[in-house]
């Protein structure tokens, strides 16, 4: 289940609320979009490190890096994670590839 | 329903066995690490510039760019997209966030 | 001598009057600040796939094709590249450690 | 003069004797590849975010830093600046292009 985005989303939406001196999110939302942005780009840099290293955990552990700041990014123009999701669906034609598979059958 | 991800996976997986020559995907595989990461910190800048414009739509077509080049990446390191979800929540804690919910139910 | 700089700057004024048919530069200006910065920002992650790789042939040739869009970048903002090299001098107090270096001999 | 770049460089090279306790380059030099790449792509995405934000002070600071953190690498790869600025007087045919300035005199 990847629920997680969802609740990550929620997550990040709660966290506007929070203290900036405790919590890492509401010091992102705080600094602002260019402080998030250069985060995004520095966890965008580590991916293609880790990438290029080929070091299948450090791939993932530097892309749930880079997912959570657009996250982040995401929340900080109130934009909901599944927009995205949806994009993705839309541009990709998922439904009718599960369609296609379907009939397959 | 975020099994898009899942989903998209899944085609990625599919497009391992497809013509470089009629799909985008399996031409990246073929040009290999160096050409998806290419890819993918292009991305990465293109949500930087969408995230600095502010325009919402841009952001989020930006952003499922750059979801979608990573999911190549995993895909090309046979790396399940659901390993990423599995560090954002482990890291996020989400499960226990979960039950501090219920509790307060 | 590294006048380099300084006539490629010079060039790269010349080339905002050029016909973006023929010239890539003046295309780039024509496209305007987002695509340049997209080709900034490509460079730069093809410096950190050739920094990575070790190769230092490669490293030579994506630096050059980033410091060449960084010019780009300068002169589509009328910035004079002698501005960022007085920059660099500034803050690294260059002029300082020559005359450090001249009071050893 | 644009000599700075050469000078930068023949500090870099010094500051490989540094102590990284005192030195910001001799702590990146010690961290090694990975580190000095990251705070390239930073230092990218820093010149991107300013660059569509159009301030040019902020462009010059942020392009100076890129241009510092490039040095760097050659440095820690053992290139002299000078082959950049060769690759990019070769590639832009510059010599070709003073000949056919000082022709035209």
């Amino acid at each position: 289940m990847s629920d997680v985005l969802k609740e990550l989303s929620e997550l990040l939406e709660q966290r506007k609320n929070a203290d900036p001196e405790t919590s890492y999110v509401a010091s992102l939302y705080q600094e602002g979009t260019d402080k998030i942005l250069k985060k995004l780009g520095e966890e965008a840099t580590e991916v293609v490190i880790a990438g290029k290293g080929g070091d299948r955990k450090e791939i993932i552990h530097e892309t749930a890096d880079l997912w959570f700041h657009c996250l982040v990014l995401l929340a900080h123009n109130n934009i909901n994670s599944q927009s995205v999701l949806d994009e993705l669906e839309r541009r990709f034609g998922l439904s009718g590839l599960e369609e296609k598979a379907n009939r397959r059958k």
